[in-house]
């Protein structure tokens, strides 16, 4: 019965209109949450009115934490920067990744929701799971570990290296599903060559946490093992993820998950972009131990047009497309997107704008490409002012055609190179 | 509340007879459940008619399996010998001890019942815990976390290894509790002190996996940690714990827990040694996934008599006292427990006897020391027959007085010194 069951419940066919008004629905609720047992998020919020929070346009007015500023919030109010709506006491587990940043695991079922992307990667009860995400001091082992037990899956805590063990183990145990990242996967694939041993069991793989070639997808795919991916993180868990289709095939985009609110917005501010466009992943997520609010990633993404044809109707965006944050050195002095966007604010006939920094070590030149709405006389000089004034620096203006800058996210593009 | 709360629950202050007549009443269910169910069990048991085995007496004379056994029945039936009740696809996980050796772990809340072991030591909800145990491939992460989140506890999975970010962890997390090995909490301490980190905010340890020497838990009870101890096994989880009295004393000797029955048998075979006498540790375990009858531990221990002045009245054991398998090789053939055992059979007048292996390298000698019921003419030369039958060697025999034999377990004892 389990096999047959497509989907792994009725919120991701629901008719994305119904899906949006539950989501905005939701949102004031959430927010008075945040506000009240979130001390972290009851200063970030301010005074803000939770019953006004009922459209994606309300939302986009409130400030975007981003992950790059989980280090400075966590030594201000130690250890979770008062982000968390649970108390430490109360929560299951704590994680530390380096720099050091904290996050947190709360109690119950499934709380990394990511038994949703492994159900649409094929992932059934009775699997035999090996799962070789590592599980000291980092989430990954156990975010991937909660999702296929509760699925029904039995899981083999694999972690990190030890190969030859991962390849006797599969061989053995006749393990046929894999949880990993796709490079170690390889590694594995390799070993088993090598040791000539049969893990002809191995029929699919849940992969994530960096870049899977096509290739190495093909050729996994030749020998019998299915790829598919899942975008998750130490403090969103499941963000996005692939889904199979019965005949094997792996559907374009990730489908996002259904307790979240996703916005791509402009590198180094709050502000969506037009659909479609680059830009960074900010998620609001209805998780109750720890309401992340319009938190940006640090990760580029698109939101891909139309539905899968898996029959999922919820948003899919592009895989992982870079890093957000593209603060550089010019001159020995940061420019970062924020300054980049404080020059566009200024100008509102400019469309879109892209520093493109260059030139040799010590004699970097920048240059600002504007998409123009009209060009208005004397725009040129009055833009290579507020450069001067915002960056401290001084830059040339060059004014382009709407549409003609590249949708790849970036607001600052460094082409120097050094070393 | 919880904090005022003496006892994990009202089962270990039960009077002990009330408590045997429960474990006997629940035996005959527990051996038809292994024999229906675990198809490795219903051939180790037979014919064995599950409503007879009502007594200590009765399980006695069941087959004792040892965990030097698993090895060859995970081979013969894989991959858990037939042992398991629940078919593998519905366990939650599996690992791999060298050998390799699988152990399954079931569903449900704290499986592995260590969270009765850690409350008596101290342990409460809302204590920040590090678990340094291995969560890879080994269960021992994995047995102490359940236990710990199954308490209230908030655990961050450390795992083994990476001694200064423990250390960092502990000062910024002001971590109150440690689970792991001595041997791993001493060199964290020696760490934290080298780099001048302040961790006073642990004032409590959870032992196990190996021998913690009474200096070094003095030295951390000096320093504000207090130690105890647990005994706990990849196949059986909890076995016996130490407890903590609220003025910080530990008590003598390790409390059983409550969902076993304890047997202390002769090495190499299976029958019951007198009260107080050293033997393997043989344990059955009314576990409906693992239901493991006989479970000869290869840990030698003996019972305390008395209980502990903490209230709790269960069976008190010492801690570990060494090996139980004992077999060596004379002249390059196999002397085992099993054989000495044998020839004590075949002279009923024989109370114990102790095989003593000496000599130097190629030119061994054995005495099979026997403490005598009674002294019957030609009875040393019978002693001699029989173990040049039993064995194929010769050997020498020297008649004891009853009780004169050291109280160590030892039916084999090798005082060859090679090397």
């Amino acid at each position: 019965v389990a096999l047959k069951k497509k989907f792994f419940d009725k919120l991701e066919t629901r008719a994305p209109k119904r899906r949006e008004a539950a989501l905005m629905a939701e949102l004031p609720e959430l927010i008075t949450h945040a506000k009240r047992r979130a001390p972290g998020f009851a200063k970030i919020l301010g005074d803000v009115d939770p019953s006004k929070l009922k459209s994606r346009a309300a939302l986009a007015k409130l400030p975007v934490t981003r992950k790059s500023d989980l280090g400075t919030l966590q030594k201000e109010m130690p250890p979770l920067g008062g982000l968390n709506a649970t108390p430490v006491e109360k929560l299951g587990k704590l994680f530390v990744s380096p720099g050091p940043i904290y996050d947190p695991e709360g109690r119950g079922r499934d709380w990394w929701r990511t038994a949703r992307g492994l159900f649409a990667g094929g992932f059934r009860a009775g699997d035999r799971v090996l799962n070789t995400f590592a599980y000291h001091f980092t989430p990954a082992g156990s975010m991937l570990e909660s999702g296929a037990t509760a699925i029904g899956c039995t899981v083999i805590p694999g972690g990190v290296g030890q190969t030859e063990m991962q390849v006797a183990t599969i061989r053995d145990l006749k393990v046929n599903a894999f949880v990993g990242t796709p490079s170690f996967l390889k590694l594995i694939v390799e070993k088993a060559d090598e040791m000539k041993a049969d893990i002809s069991s191995l029929e699919k793989a849940h992969v994530g946490a960096e870049y899977l070639p096509p290739q190495l997808r093909k050729s996994l795919g030749e020998r019998g093992i299915r790829v598919s991916q899942t975008y998750a993180s130490a403090d969103l868990g499941l963000i996005a993820y692939e889904s199979v289709m019965p005949d094997g095939t792996v559907n374009e985009g990730m489908i996002l998950d259904e307790r979240l609110i996703l916005e791509i917005v402009r590198p180094g501010t709050g502000d969506p972009v037009a659909p479609g466009e680059v830009g960074e992943v900010v998620i609001t997520t209805f998780n109750k131990d720890y309401p992340l609010i319009r938190f940006g990633t640090g990760d580029l993404s698109a939101v891909l047009p139309g539905t899968s044809p898996c029959g999922r109707t919820n948003v899919r965006i592009k895989g992982w497309m870079g890093r957000a944050d593209q603060s550089t050195k010019v001159r020995a002095m940061f420019v970062t997107p924020r300054q980049v966007s404080e020059i566009v604010r200024r100008h509102p006939e400019i469309l879109r704008a892209r520093l493109v920094v260059e030139g040799e070590a010590g004699e970097d030149r920048m240059t600002l490409k504007c998409e123009m709405r009209e060009r208005l006389p004397g725009a040129a000089e009055a833009i290579v002012a507020s450069i001067r004034e915002v960056t401290k620096l001084r830059g040339d203006v060059q004014l382009v055609e709407p549409a003609s800058l590249p949708n790849d996210g970036k607001v600052i593009e460094d082409l120097r190179k050094y070393g």
